[in-house]
C-alpha cells in the first residue's frame, strides 16, 4: 500500500558538535528508512543554532549531508530575538525550550518568551518545549504575543486535555505527540535507557493520549539519538531514537485496529504540512506492507545510537520502498540516497 | 482628613494552631490601628479551613475574637472542589496556593486547579498565589474555566507586565501588590527576617510596580505574623507582620506625591469591595495625619509578631481614630473595640 512521504516536525541529527550520537548523513538514512522524506532539525547542536554564523554552519552540514529533505529550526536564547527574527525566511520555526532538557538552549524568564513571541513573524511556527504548567504559561503568553503556538511533545494527560480546552476555547494552539509516550510507560524502561524529556509518563497518560487522538495534530519521533554506553553511563543524557521505529509502530496499531491509516497520514503528513506551511513534495511516496509482521531490532538500524526502546517489540508494518522527488531512495532494507541528495525548505 | 474604613483582601490571623504568632484578637487589634475597618482571612491556619468542620471552627475562632469585620477564606486542598463550592456562599472566596508557601495547602496539579475553578461558582472570587510562570499558568486555567481571578502579591516585573498584558488582552483577571514588594528590596533585607513569599525582589523589580500603578487593583498587606524568635532560627517561616505598616508607608508615598489619596482609597477600599462584592460600612471611617511625621516601631504594635520590617523607617501619615459602624474602635494609639464586636461578611 502506498502512503505519501511523511514529514517528522521533530528530530535532532546532533550535527555540528555531537557526531558520535548521529550526524545528517546517518540521520536522514534513518529516516528515509522509517518512511521521512522529510525531517525538521532541532537547534540544540554544538554550537547551537542562534544567529547568522551558526545558522550557515549548520546549513553547511545539513547540505552536505542530508538524504531526505530538511527544515532547520533557530533557537531563541537570551539573547536574539530580534536577530532570530531576522532570520526567520531561512529557517522552519523558532524553538523555544521553556523547560530544562538536553543542551544549553533554555529560556527562563517570561519577558523573553515574550520578546521572543512578539519579534517571530506570525506566519511562521513558534515551537516549545513547556511541559505542565509550564505548557499552560506558555499557552497564554503566545496567546498575548497574538502569535499561534505548536507545542512539542505533549506527553501527559494533564497536558492533553489543557491543549483540548485551549483549542476548545478559541487559542491558536497545535500540538505533537511522540511514539513513546504513546507506546510506553515509565514502567517499561526503568533504569538509564527510560531517560528521556518529557518522562516516560503513567499508563492513565498513555491511555488520555489515546482517547484524545483528535486533539493531537502531528506524530512526531524526536528522535534524540544517543549511543547505548552514553545511556548505560551514570547521568544519562535524556533522549530516545526513534525515526526508524514510528511507522512500523504507528502501523501496527492500524493493524490492531487503534488508529486509522487516514488518521496516521493526516498526523505525519497532511497535519504536519499545514502548520510549518511545507510544500508539497511531488512524486514522493512510501510504500508499506501492512501484513508482515517482523521484530524492531537495533541491529537493523542506520542511526549511530546503536539501540532502540522497542527492541524485541513484533510489528505488523513495514516500509518497502521510499520514492523521493521520483528517485527510489530506500528500497528493501538498503538505502540508496546519497549524503548531500536532500533539499533544504525554507 | 477623614478617608473610609480600610478593607485588606489577604491577613493571615494564625488562628486556630499558631496563637504564640497571633490571634483574632490581637490581629484585628492591629487590623484597626493600621486603619483597616474588615480583613479577608486566609486558610492556612492549623487545621486549614477545607470544609464545613474547619470552617465552623474558624468562624467561632473568629466570631469569638474579632475586633473589626471579616471574611474567611475557604481553601483549595486535592481533594474538595465539590466540598468547598458547595460552602461558597459562607466565604469571601477560594484561595489556591499553587506555589509553595507557609503551610500545608498547595495544589501541584492543573487538572485540580481546573476542578475547582470549574466547580466554584462564578459569582465568588478565586484567589491564586501563583508566582512567574505559575502565574501565567493560572491566568490561562481561569479563563479556559471563564472565570475571574484575582492573584495574590505581584511582585515583580516580569508578573506586573503579565498581568498588563492580560487585562489588555480581555482576561478577567485582577491582582494586589503588598507594601513590602512596594518598599522593599532583597538587598534592604538580606538574611533569615527577609524571608517572605514571594520573595523580596530587586529595585527594578520595585520600580517596575510603581510604574504599573494602574494595573494594581488592590493594596494588600499580606499580614503574615512570625515572632522575632521564629524568624531568627534556622530555616524561619516566610511573612512580614504587615497590617500595622501598610497605610502608613502608603500615606507617606501620598506626602512625597508617589500616589495621590484617591489612588489609595481605591485601591484599599473601593476595589476591594468591587472584587470581592462587599457590602458597604455605614458610619465608618478613618482619620489619617498627613503631616505628622514619626517612626515605625514595633514597640508600638498591637500584632504579637513583635517586629516588624520596617523598624526605624521615618514616615509622614498617621492613623488617628477609627470609626466602625457608628463606634470609635480606635483612638490616639489605643484600640477600643472588643473581642466579638467584629461581624462576619458572607
Amino acid at each position: 500500500m502506498r502512503i505519501p512521504g511523511l514529514s517528522d516536525p521533530h528530530v535532532h541529527m546532533r550535527e555540528p558538535g555531537a557526531t558520535h550520537k548521529e550526524d545528517w548523513a546517518s540521520g536522514t538514512a534513518a529516516a528515509l528508512a522509517g518512511g521521512f522524506t522529510r525531517v525538521l532539525a532541532m537547534p540544540n547542536t554544538d554550537p547551537p543554532v542562534v544567529d547568522a554564523a551558526t545558522l550557515n554552519i549548520a546549513k553547511k552540514f545539513a547540505a552536505n549531508g542530508a538524504r531526505c529533505d530538511y527544515g532547520l529550526y533557530l533557537g531563541a536564547g537570551p539573547n536574539n530575538p530580534s536577530l532570530a527574527a531576522r532570520l526567520a525566511d531561512q529557517a522552519v520555526g523558532l524553538k523555544l525550550y521553556l523547560d530544562q532538557t538536553y543542551g544549553p538552549l533554555r529560556l527562563e524568564e517570561i519577558s523573553l518568551w515574550n520578546a521572543h513571541m512578539q519579534a517571530w513573524p506570525a506566519t511562521r511556527p513558534l515551537v516549545v518545549h513547556a511541559e505542565g504548567r509550564t505548557m499552560a504559561a506558555a499557552i497564554l503568553v503566545a496567546a498575548l504575543a497574538d502569535r499561534p503556538l505548536h507545542i512539542a511533545h505533549v506527553s501527559t494527560r494533564e497536558e492533553i486535555l489543557l491543549v483540548r480546552a485551549a483549542k476548545q476555547r478559541g487559542f491558536k494552539v497545535t500540538c505533537e505527540v511522540t511514539p513513546q509516550h504513546l507506546f510506553l510507560t515509565a514502567a517499561d524502561l526503568p533504569g538509564s535507557r527510560g531517560e528521556v524529556r518529557p518522562r516516560l509518563a503513567s499508563q492513565a497518560d498513555v491511555d488520555a493520549l489515546w482517547e484524545n487522538l483528535d486533539v493531537i495534530d502531528c506524530f512526531a519521533t524526536d528522535h534524540a539519538p544517543h549511543t547505548a554506553a552514553e545511556k548505560a553511563a551514570e547521568n544519562p543524557p535524556p533522549g530516545f531514537p526513534g525515526l526508524e521505529t514510528a511507522l512500523p509502530l504507528l502501523l501496527n496499531s492500524v493493524h490492531t485496529g487503534q488508529l486509522t491509516l487516514e488518521d496516521l497520514v493526516q498526523r505525519m503528513d497532511q497535519n504536519v504540512r499545514r502548520i510549518f506551511n511545507l510544500p508539497a513534495q511531488p512524486e514522493t511516496w512510501v510504500e508499506v506492507d501492512l501484513e508482515h509482521r517482523y521484530t524492531l531490532t537495533a541491529r537493523e538500524m542506520h542511526s549511530k545510537a546503536g539501540w532502540m526502546p522497542f527492541e524485541g517489540w513484533a510489528v505488523f508494518g513495514a516500509v518497502r520502498q521510499v520514492v523521493l522527488r521520483g528517485k527510489t531512495v530506500f528500497m528493501d532494507g538498503q538505502v540508496l540516497a546519497q549524503p548531500g541528495s536532500g533539499q533544504q525548505i525554507a
